[in-house]
């Protein structure tokens, strides 16, 4: 019984890093994982805070009849309530559980925006680097990915995406702060941005969506990250808990609209159409009340922030250049010129391997649209982080 | 800003159903919750058992490090471990945790199994009257449903379906206990099955996915529903928690595949890429690791047991025909034919608004491929069903 074709050539083009989180575990087993600085995976290590096992204990005592039932597809609408307030507060906007659908995480939201919105053939912008799940996401509705450039230090380049623009797009889709750079998008980045799609809308019909991917946006080190759903009436955010309560394996997230969006009883139709038949249904009920009352909690912070700071010391030391990350935990470096002369490999991959000698672990920048950097996720261990120090100056001492 | 064309239309024809709905909110509102017999929705009102509060409350708990975190896409070993015991007892095979995927609820692991096997422009084969949503799920991954008669009794007509196979069916999906008849397809039938499907792959070398959908097996009624694994290799089972359990808010189930099954690897990539990629990520941690412990548990499937019995009986006085039901929670009704005179609507529709007018809300065979008949739900109190003979009887006074 074959597999579809799509998924079998999807699996070949991805074998390239499945092998090296393979690689990964083997030497793992072989020099012991506190000796590996696995610096590949964006999988939370900070716990919940405590307010999150508070309520979770609170609630798994009452057994309330029908709370672990079926609900409305969009959610409970008191939880919904409850996000529009946060969105509301932190969009500058009068949103109300009307412009809220509970989703099954970031990922599970952004595959029902991408469904509700996308015609077969249309188009979704993203700026290169981007988080390269994206591709997949557009292409389950026969949507196709169109990458336009970033500035240097990673912001939007407003121009390019102008130019990416065509009457097939559907959708800009920006991140932020981002995967893989840390980059938090000014709000002046935002406003040119909403100018650019308001007047392609105005010359072609069709103002596309700016869809808004921010489970990090609560992981910030001292900046504020804009509101968006101000911005542009055509906006839709999508966020999730997995970064903000450290909850990714439970995926609870959010779909936001805002108020002034077109057609917005369509759009929460057809929203409300994908999430049950894309096979979500419905955000796991438990954790949708959980949410609720956790708008204010969120893990503690700090702990990122001395791990990003213990990171670029190291990475200054070994004279990796690096975007300095605003927020979310990742450190996107520039591969470094090669000093000692070898055969002509691929430079991005070459130095990739090259750091696995010395037990380093990141994700190559190919992997987000980007050869020539890495990315390294510093959600791990400081200690590890620390450990590594020495391993970097070796690795730079013989690239 | 439109929505997607795709959307529109399945919406356009959602409508009826849609609009339905809202009518039982508009008559509750009207009447009072209590007069409204509303058999409409399949949304299981028993309570969880006792041992699923037992374990929810200990694992609130236990605040263990890393456990709402991510694990493998295809769910923790563990869990996967325990499910492959349970999975192996009821379909007669030597399943281990390689043969098993963690969901979210069947809907997801639906949709998993398809985007895995079909290619778009393939077929997928289902006997009629089926659970509507099939429909929409075969649509996202570019298939179509093609629909095979069943026999009187609605059993499997095996003759139908091989009728319908043809060089593009990529599986044929099958649902024992069957939501709307409550049919248990006999060992005999699955076996005629599985011969027309090993006939067919033998001759055009493509032994069509069997694809069951199973979240009903543990609510069947003094019969056991047989093995399906260990009766044909190219075997799927898709189930979940959501009626054995009464979880369906929390959107837990898994995929099983049969340890004969061809190219198994390559499956078990296909299915984890997707669960991935179509958004779910991974089923819900928190309640993976508690339907881990509940492999014996089930929900009081006697309260059941006695609402199909007061609810056939009050039919049984209305004259009202039906196909007696083995397992599930729904009663499927041929439309009595009309006595009174009246101008030449659909039958389907005019009994199912005949029937609103006395309050009793079902759902048109229509939505099911199956007009002419009509589906009641009975996971509703024993008293609102006893309570509807009065409003069965007069409402068949005036047909």
């Amino acid at each position: 019984m074959p597999i579809a074709e799509g998924i079998q050539n999807a699996l070949a083009s991805a074998s390239m890093i499945r092998k090296m989180f393979e690689e990964g575990n083997r030497l793992k087993k072989q020099h012991g994982a506190d000796n590996v600085f696995d610096f590949s995976l964006g999988n939370p290590d900070v716990d919940p805070p405590p307010d999150f096992y508070r309520i979770l204990l609170q609630f798994a005592g009452e057994n309330k009849k029908g709370v672990h039932g079926y609900m409305s597809n969009a959610g409970f609408t008191d939880v919904r309530e409850a996000i529009a307030k946060k969105v509301s507060r932190e969009h500058q906007v009068a949103a109300d559980a009307s412009h809220i659908v509970m989703s099954v995480g970031a990922a599970g939201g952004l595959n029902t925006v991408l469904k509700t919105v996308c015609n077969p053939g249309d188009e979704v912008i993203v700026s290169r680097p981007y988080f390269m799940e994206y591709r997949y996401y557009a292409a389950n509705h026969g949507a196709k990915l169109v990458e336009a450039d970033s500035l240097p230090g990673f912001d939007l380049d407003i121009g390019a995406i102008e130019a990416a623009l065509s009457p097939k797009t559907a959708a800009v889709l920006i991140n932020s702060p981002n995967n893989p750079t840390g980059k938090v998008y000014p709000a002046t980045t935002i406003a040119a941005l909403a100018d650019a799609l308001r007047r392609h809308g105005g010359k072609t019909g069709r103002p596309p969506c700016l869809v808004s991917d921010e489970p990090y946006r609560e992981i910030a080190y001292g900046i504020e990250v804009p509101p968006l759903l101000c911005a542009y009436d055509e906006a839709i955010v999508v966020s999730s808990y997995s970064k903000s309560l450290s909850l990714p394996g439970e995926r609870i997230g959010y779909i936001a609209l805002s108020p002034e969006i077109s057609c917005k009883d369509a759009l929460m139709d057809g929203l409300i159409f994908a999430t049950r038949t894309l096979g979500y249904v419905n955000a796991p009920a438990l954790m949708q009340r959980i949410v609720a009352e956790l708008t204010e909690a969120r893990i503690d912070v700090s702990v990122y922030a001395r791990r990003r700071d213990a990171f670029t010391a190291i990475l200054d030391e070994a004279e990796i250049e690096y975007a300095a990350p605003e927020g979310a935990f990742y450190l996107f470096c520039k591969i470094p010129e090669r000093k000692i002369k070898n055969e002509a490999e691929s430079n991005d991959l070459a130095f990739v391997n090259h750091l696995k000698q010395h037990l380093i672990l990141g994700v190559p920048g190919s992997g987000f649209g980007k050869p020539g950097w890495l990315r390294f996720a510093y959600c791990v261990d400081e200690k590890i982080i620390r450990a590594s120090a020495a391993a970097f100056s070796k690795a730079m001492e013989s690239w």
